[in-house]
């Protein structure tokens, strides 16, 4: 039984936006437009020195099942969180966008993950994260029946540093397999598939069907020097049914068998961050593909998520994702079994 | 038996580069940058009243053909010329460059075709074309024994204009696979494509193995608007077993059934003059074609040498392509049979 297009499963972190001055920086050592990982008792000296501030669900993964609420797919998340206050702030968030956030949280270990998100006011970010009890995620914190029922299961590659969740994934990935649905994996980062790129190669052979990756990450996977060569490798080794390439201003490339998608990057009149684009190219790309849409159109809904969330600060939407679509492409065609 | 490498079949065009001022282009009432096709007598009023140039052979297959010299492939020419001077230029030039011409010239019928290119002093080109004998390419032009004993017979859109052309076209390709050989095509121009549409179309799916189109003339010979679009419908309709589709700055994208290439464009410090560009693309990916070389390669060389011309006026390389090559790439594989 279907109950969900999507599940997500990801780093569970709450973001704390908040405006600070040069001076706040200056203060606490941080260089600005970074982002520093840091420990729970540094992050509590911090988040006691803030003004008060916007306190919301985010993460890689996060940011992608927000948009694909946005968009009108039925999604559930699942990512370790404490017992504690950003524990209820995240769920309550991610419920309140239409995503079932059903994990029980922990009740020892580290705190609730955070993202202080310091902006300063030439619109600049300077990141403190910490990961707390979402980096600890491990089989246990995998919720089967929400896997077997969902279309397609999402994981993050961020998470993929501890061998915990290393195992979870692939976890995650027989649950989906074994009921006939589809993995789908983000690499998240260039210097996370640098630390663990035997790992990544074997998960993305044996175990996915759709994968993500910008130019970078494919790069780093393979290690090649040029996207072609990275293309190639990806075909011989990667044995993926379905590979979203991204390029940022080059647009994105969609290899499944022998289609191939050469799709554009929708305009944009000024690239303000680009802070959560990969993310939004898997929310748009999942929607049509859950839909059962063609590739190249599901390669263009992307592309206009992702131009959205670039031309603003911050990764979740400001415009109303599902009315774009409709405005820049029309209706889309009626869902089809996949 | 295998004599040639390629045989290009083009417009044989003397092409007569000269420097003139702004005056000269007003007082002949020619708006600056444009071509212009003009009559034989028009051209020979023009032509007396220039300063002394330089009298190449020209072409956009000319062109194709230069390059693949340059680049140590053996190559022939087919095209249309008088028995008067400027066919023995064009002759002599070719020649000199280590391409074959050997089509006797016609003793009756418009003089040779010329290509006056007026250079004004702020780099801009000037053309006024006289398409000449060039245009009136025939069946009875066709050397059959070059093009049976040529790996890979190419041929110009820009020919495609008369039915004559158009007869002599699928001629060709009958020598050429008789012979267990390949066709080639390039559209060369989204006008002329779209003047012959169905004809294009029927060339491109019933004759043609490799066919070269850049981004505007893909989109007219479908009639879609997005690259991603077009690049579907070739894969639907055209039945090419390679397709090489340019897109200025966005690179190149070589399709080969469930093979896909998708290789950047080569960096250059200024684009001066993007003459020639496509001409030099397919020079290079043939002369990788016919040595046998990966397609990816065929691609990377492609890409070098449309950065070559490029980057200068004229559409006839200025460095040797084949040092070129060899700083940019290294030694290339030995040629394997293709």
């Amino acid at each position: 039984m279907i109950a969900y297009d999507l599940v997500g499963i990801g780093n569970a972190l709450v973001d704390v936006v908040t405006h600070v001055d040069d001076g706040f920086l200056q203060e606490q050592r941080l260089a600005k437009g970074t982002m520093t990982l840091v420990d729970s008792q540094r992050a509590d000296v911090l988040y006691g020195k803030l003004p008060p501030g916007v306190e919301v669900s985010g993460g890689s993964c996060g940011n992608t099942m927000a948009g694909f609420a946005m968009l009108g797919g039925k999604g559930a998340y699942i990512g370790r969180v404490r017992d504690d206050y950003f524990g209820r702030v995240f769920r309550h968030d991610l419920n309140a966008l239409g995503v079932d956030f059903s994990n029980e949280p922990a009740t020892d270990g580290p705190p609730t993950g955070r993202c202080l998100v310091l902006v300063t006011r030439d619109a600049h970010r300077t990141m403190c994260t910490d990961l707390g009890a979402a980096s600890l995620l491990g089989v246990g914190d995998l919720n089967g029946g929400v896997i077997q029922s969902s279309k397609v299961t999402y994981m993050e590659g961020y998470l993929f540093d501890r061998p915990d969740a290393q195992r979870a994934f692939g976890r995650a990935a027989e649950y989906a397999h074994d009921s006939g649905h589809k993995v789908a994996i983000t690499l998240s980062d260039p210097f996370c598939v640098d630390r663990h790129r035997d790992a990544f190669r074997e998960l993305v052979a044996a175990h996915t069907d759709i994968l993500f990756a910008n130019e970078d990450e494919i790069l780093s996977l393979y290690q090649v020097e040029r996207f072609d060569d990275a293309l190639q490798a990806l075909h011989k080794f990667g044995h993926v049914d379905i590979a979203c390439l991204t390029r940022s201003e080059k647009g994105s490339v969609i290899v499944h068998d022998g289609e191939v998608h050469v799709i554009d990057a929708e305009p944009v009149s000024e690239v303000v961050d680009t802070t959560g684009a990969g993310d939004l190219f898997a929310a748009g790309f999942l929607f049509g593909y859950t839909r059962g849409l063609d590739l190249g159109l599901c390669g263009r809904i992307a592309a206009i998520c992702a131009a959205e969330i670039i031309s603003h600060n911050g990764a979740r939407p400001e415009q109303d994702l599902a009315a774009l679509i409709s405005a820049r492409i029309g209706e889309l065609p009626n869902p089809v079994e996949r």
